[in-house]
This record gives C-alpha cells, structure tokens and sequence, in this order.
C-alpha cells in the first residue's frame, strides 16, 4: 500500500474502533465516542472495552476488537501506556489498518517509555503489519459541514470536545495537540468564518509522519493552505522536496511553526514529544530550502492561514513587488502604518498623473491629497457631504482610482467602527468594491471593540482580512509578497 | 506663570468657553459641548457662535467672548481655520490664559496654513498673552470618575463623543488625534479594566508640547504610566533631561512609540501635524539616552501601558534578570514559550534541590516534573484527582513553590478556557495565589473566544495581565526587565 492509500485509510475510514470507549464522561474514551457519534461520522463506529457492557449511543461495547465480526480500518486507542502492546497485537491479529493511539508516556517519558516504543516495533513489525498515527496525539479530524448545519458531520477522534467548526480549505499538521484541541477551539471561535478541512495532531510520529500527511494535502484539490507545527522534521530531504513542490503549484501555501529553535525550546521539545529538534542553523537551512512562510507562534499561524485561505478563496492575484495604497481617516495611524510599511519592505508609491488629477477632483483646494499613496479620506468625505453628495461615492472612487492604477497591487484602508458611523462606513458598499477587483484589499479596524469583531466578521464571510493591529496588517501583505517570490523562484 | 501652572490650568480650568458650539448634532461644536456638559465637568461653560441663539443644554449662546461676565480660563476652538486669528485676539482682549485649537489647516497644509500660524504668533506675541494647545488636535481628557458610576465626572473636550471611560494611573500625550478619540474608543472597549487619568492630544504642538505635559504628569503622583506617540521632538534635549528625571523615580514609566522613523512615515507626518520628523539615527539616539519603552505601534504601546499600569497597582516587584517559570499544560505551546522567552533574552532556570523535590512529590513516578523551570502541570492533576485530592490544591502547590524559588522572578501560566472547565481553572483561586506574592505572573490565555474574553477581564480587575498571543506576554515581561534596567542606571 502506498502512503497516500494509507492516510486517505486514516482520513477516511470506513469503520473505527474506539479502544478505551468509556461511560464514564471524564474519560477521554467518552469524549473520543461522542465526538464520533455527535459529529455524524458516516463510517460504523465499534466501542471496545474489556470492563464495560451494554450500550453507549446505541453501540454495543465489545470486550477486544477480536470480538467484532465486521472489517474494521482503524483503531483508536485511548488506554493507560502499558496496555497498548497487548491491544496492538489483536489489532493486528484482527487485520486493523491503522492505529491512531492519543495516549501519552512512550519516548518522551524516558527509559520505560523506550520499552514500550520497541515493544511497537516489533509487535508491527516496523509498521509493516499494521501502520501508526502518535502516540501522544489529539487524534485525526476531517471536517465534512459545518457544525451550524443540519447535516452537520466529519471524523473527530480527539479526546476533547469539539463543538463549533466550519469546513474550509486548511489542513493542520501538528506535533502539538492543542491545535486538534485547545487552540483550535480558540482559533474557530476567534474567527467564525475560518474553514478546515483536515487537522493531523501527530504526536511523537513514530510512524506516519509530516510527510505523509503533507503529500497527501498536495494531492487535494480542496486544501490550498498547510499550516503546521513541527518540532523535529523526520525526513529533511523529503521534506523540502515535498516544500518545492508545492511551490510550482498555483492554488497551495505551507506555513511553519518550529518549535525547537533555541535550547530551551530544544528542552521543552523533548519532554514534549522527544523530538531532537535539529540546530538553528540546520532549521534556517530547511526552511530557507523548502521556500515555506514561516510563523513565530500560533497566533500568527493562523492569522497566516486565514489571509492565505480568503486569498485563495476570493480568487485574489497575489503582489509581486509590494506597492500598495493606503487609506486612512488617522494622520498618526497613517505615519505608523507607513514606517511599518516601509520596514517590512513594502511601497506607497507616488500616484501617476491620472490617478493624482482625478484625486484631486474628489478634495477641497485646501486640502489636497498627497502625491504618494496615502489618501487621507475625511477632507474628501466631508467636501463630499458639504455638497449634499453621498459619502459612499467618495469610497467608491478612490478605491476605484486606486485599484485601476496599474503599479499599486492592493489596499490598506483603516475602519473607525462605531455603531454611531454604521451608515457612513457602509460596510456591504465596501465589500462590493473590494469583490470586484483582483487586488487584495486588508481592514485596520479600530473603535468601538464589539462593531470591531462584527464587522470583522462580515468582512471575513467576504474573505476580506481585517485587522486590529497595524503590523499583523503589514505582516500579512508581506508574506503575500514572500509566496510569489516563492511560487517565482 | 510656569509651565506647570499653565498646564494645570488647561487640564483643572474652572471656566471654559466652547468656540463654535452648535445646536446641529451634526457639528464637532455640539459634539465638544455635549461631552462636557454630559460629563459633568465641574467648571462654568459658555457656548460661543455669533450665529445662534436660545440655549443649549440650558446654557445661554454668546456671540463672542467679549459678552461673557465672568472670567474665563480656556476657550475651546471648533470653527473654520480662517476664523481663528480675529477669535483668538478677542480671546486675548477677554484674558482667557489658554486656548485648545482643535481646527486644522495649519503648518500641515503649507502656504495658506502658514501664513494662518504666523498671524497667531502675532497676535499672541509668541504665546506671552495667551497660551496655545494644537492646533490640529482632539483636545485634552481629564477623568475624574469612571463613566459606569453615577457621579462620573471629567473634563472632556474632544470632539468624538466619549461613552465609556475609568479613571487610572495612565497619562497619554499624543500627536495623533485618534488616541484622544477611535483609537481611546477602542483602547477602553477591548480593556474595560484599564484606567486613564489625562489624554493630551497636542496636535502641531505650536505652543505647548510633549515637554511641559510631560514635566507635569511627573509631578503628578496619581501617574504612573505616560504613554506617547510623538511624530517629532519639540526639545531633544529637554526631552532626555525629563526622562532622565523619571528614571529615578520608582513609579513612573514613560512609553513612546516615535512616527516617522523611515522616509515613507515622514511624508505622512509632514502632512499630518507638520511634523519634521527627526532622522532615524536621531531618534534612536534620543529614545536610548532617555531610557524610555519603545513601542512598535498603538496595540504595543497600550498593551505595554496596560502592563506597567497592573504591575504599579498590584505592587508587583520588576523582575531584573529575567529568570521566570512556565506553568502551561501544553508541550507544544510551551516549547514555542520556551523559543520565545529565549530570544527575547529571559530564562527558565534549573530549579533548586528544595523546590524539585517539593514538586517531584507532586507528580505521579511515571512522569516527572522537569529539572528546569518548565512545569507540565497535567500528570500532577491528574494524579491529584486519581486520588480525589482537589486539583485546585496542586495549582496552589505549583505556584508556592515556584514563587517561594528566590531565583524564579515570575511566572508564565498558560490557562485552557472553556465553559467545560471553569471548575478545573477556578480563576478567583489563581488570583487569590497570585495577590499573595509580589512576583509578576502573566497568563496565556487560550480556549473559547469569549471565555477567555471573560477570565481576561475578571483578571484584569485584579491587575493580572493575560495575553491570547504568547510573543507579546514575552515581549510584556521582557519590558519589566528593560525598566528595571532603566531605573538602576
């Protein structure tokens, strides 16, 4: 079997065994059923445990998978360390695919832990027999529709409760569980509109690893963005081809958090996962090889996922060269955003002819626009409203002005938002605008915190980035700028 | 007169005209009065426009104020920039002592303005007979009670309506309007907890500037924080000299972020306050030499303000050195923590004999605590509640040992925030542990958006920072180790 054929077994299994199915609610072989179950998995679902009887959700619990008569492709485990090598063997006694086992204590515990892991291998005998996605992992989750829906269904195999998710163009990758749990809790509710459509938590991965899964993401037309978190690679060389691939291909983005990049990060890895992160030197190498966008932290990897995946969605181009229009109603937010530009090597450049005259006739002679790009709107606004003429017209033709002067590739408009403005921001004329042309327009909303995270919202079911702090803004148009030079190189 | 009088004479005025109030809604002049008179601002108002009549808010119109009795410490200025110069000699001629400009169209907009400026020294014999604040500004903000009470009570004379607001131990001096307008709006809705004493919005700062605000708010002992964005210095050297003053002393930090620092942000200044802005070789020499905080930009410079603001209230200890522990319950959200708190210069010590013995205890053989400073508190919870111990008592535990650690000088938690697991946290036992000691903890809050909006805020009522971004809780700490740098040169 090849590898893609295995993680398409994993991702999408026909049927799963949940070893440590529990009654008990505090138990994460509870959470790991009811996941399954409430989420509308459509493969069949076996609850195994040797202490309980009856039925939870209607599913008769069996004391070992040996008892089940029907194929099963996967086995998740969520048992205590010491038992797995017993379990494991009936898997593959039973002719089980794959094992995605979550439970924690192999090598990054030390010695004991070693034990066990060369128990694994011989037991599987090297993963020919019967492959592994772990140990020490949240699980495996595809996300078929979205939570809100009717119809709302997927594979969610982690032991925590997931409750509010969105399909969309994102996969995870991911040796730290939390993004199949805590943080992309925080991650979906902080961003309503943000869809995945995989999330692998991968644990010490001492089988399956980043690139499998990677391969396989290359493979899926649904999946534009790879966001991943890593604390060792587990093959370099396979990994940065895998990276250049990628980079010949119009419609896909990798994004990377290293964790391990210092010595005490290095330590932390290995309690973590037992990853022997690799040097800073040899990371820089890889990273600068494999011509992926690189992260500092969660935040901002999926503060990159999000500009990435409405990229991709609204079908924006991507800038080349960094010249870019600002828009703003603040001299001081202005001046701010403008060194940040300039430090993060963008360019307001100077308006050309066309574009300048036709400014000028939007602003009051005593206050004309400059002859760079950075429009102060408000003396246009108000000559606008002194002649009783309707503000959003003035929006309109400077964007319009703006997003048809062949140099500048995109926008920066700030957003005061105040449930007192709604009419004059007029939210829905400014997404049309933006819809209708191919340069990507970025938010900086500041205001009141409430309108802000609304019209977030709004723009974001538009995929429209928004921002509330002017260098994430920066940042994001920067690595746009980053991943053409990427997809040219 | 000083400039300290003067100063606290356009903060503290007992009387005030408003120069172009207005009964049109639609006007800044109505919008200033009515912040006034809705704040209850304790001083006399005379509304000022030769063209209405009648009463607003039960306050008689004068045409000029030449027809008021009474006498008149500061005129505020809401009218057209040509208007100002014949104004403002009536002004002088009544013996008002300062005026608040708010008008722009001055310095900023070339020739015309200029000529407008000139006229002013003139007619002030450069700022002998009258004092000037602006112009091109938001006026200034004292607060005296916070806007939830029913006594609240300020001196409000910016011309966007102020709803929300809490009196506190921070002073704003700032060359961008929106800090004394959206920007404040915003600051106070996303931070309800954060306190402001002044908000000086000194525009072209013709007259008074950085320099005598800030003189002023060292004096006073309500401040403790002075957060500023600048575009230019008007004194460099006066400017060292203040800062240098506020090193000595122990309560008091100054935070500045600095516009134009490349040559694309001081095309934006020249047109936004005039401002010439100083070359960035300049500046940097300036911000080293006052031993000052620098900040990036706006959600910095009130992240960092809100940080020193806690740590003055809470009388927490500045860390020197930078050693700290991480509590967190996620190895990889640790290992980047650890990466972070690496390169921002801070260390996670090896623990002493007595505090790794104390925590051994507390973790089940299987899975030991860490020889460093890097605490995985689940095991411990989990064996805490496998013998029905209260897992509340371990956190108690962890952070006792920790705190009692001489070397160990605060502490990063990372706390997991889901409805689900409110009993777990228990947030009001963190902040009780936490008061005890006078060591800064910071935590990173991850979880469900709103609850960790909810803890954010119900730690923030106790002075405990938290962050949903574990670069700028690093970044945040790493700051209390550069002002304890700052104080001991």
């Amino acid at each position: 079997m090849n590898d893609n054929n295995i993680v398409d077994i994993f991702l999408n299994p026909k049927s799963v065994a949940v070893i440590g199915a529990s009654k008990n609610m505090l138990k994460g072989g509870y959470r790991i059923l009811s996941n399954l179950v409430l989420n509308n998995f459509n493969g069949k679902i076996f609850p195994v445990n040797p202490n309980a009887t009856g039925k939870l959700y209607g599913l008769e619990f069996k004391k070992s998978v040996l008892d089940i008569e029907e194929e099963v492709d996967i086995a998740i485990f969520y048992v205590p360390n010491q038992l797995i090598p017993k379990l494991l063997e009936e898997c593959v006694k039973k002719g089980i695919k794959g094992a995605i086992i979550e439970t924690s204590g192999f090598e990054e515990v030390g010695e004991k832990g070693l034990e066990l892991s060369d128990q694994i291998l011989e037991i599987t005998d090297t993963f020919s027999k019967i492959r592994i996605v772990g140990p020490n992992c949240m699980g495996l989750t595809r996300i078929d529709s979205d939570s809100n829906k009717e119809n709302k269904s997927g594979f969610f195999t982690s032991f925590l409760v997931f409750n509010e998710y969105k399909r969309g163009n994102i996969a995870i990758i991911s040796q730290s569980g939390m993004l199949n749990g805590g943080y992309f809790t925080h991650v979906v509710t902080k961003y309503p509109n943000l869809g995945f459509r995989y999330i692998c938590s991968i644990g010490n991965k001492m089988d399956l690893s980043e690139i499998e899964f990677l391969d396989y993401f290359l493979n899926d037309t649904d999946i534009n963005v790879i966001a991943m978190y890593l604390e060792s690679f587990k093959d370099p060389r396979k990994f940065i081809n895998l990276c250049k691939k990628a980079k010949s291909m119009p419609d896909k983005t990798i994004i990377l958090v290293k964790g391990g990049l210092t010595s005490q990060g290095q330590s932390s890895s290995l309690s973590h996962t037992a990853a022997l992160s690799e040097n800073f030197k040899l990371t820089e190498g890889v990273i600068k090889q494999s011509g992926i966008i690189q992260a500092r932290n969660f935040f901002e990897l999926f503060e990159f996922a999000r500009t990435f995946s409405m990229l991709y969605k609204s079908k924006k181009i991507l800038p080349k060269r960094g010249y870019l229009a600002q828009v703003f109603g603040s001299g001081g937010a202005g001046t701010i955003s403008a060194d940040l530009t300039m430090q993060y090597g963008l360019k307001l450049p100077i308006l050309g002819e066309k574009a300048y005259s036709a400014l000028v006739e939007l602003f009051p002679p005593w206050m004309p626009p400059n002859k760079f790009a950075f429009v102060d709107i408000w003396p246009a606004m108000e000559k606008a409203m002194t002649n009783s003429k309707n503000p959003r017209d003035v929006i309109r033709s400077v964007y319009n002005i703006l997003l048809e002067e062949p140099e500048i590739e995109g926008i920066f408009n700030m957003l005061f938002c105040s449930k007192q403005f709604r009419a004059v921001n007029d939210v829905n004329n400014l997404i049309d605008i933006i819809s209708t042309y191919p340069k990507p327009v970025f938010l900086y909303l500041v205001g009141e915190f409430e309108e802000t995270r609304q019209i977030s919202q709004q723009l974001g079911k538009n995929n429209i980035p928004s921002f509330s702090n002017l260098e994430d803004m920066v940042k994001n148009f920067q690595i746009l700028i980053q991943e053409s030079k990427n997809k040219s190189n």
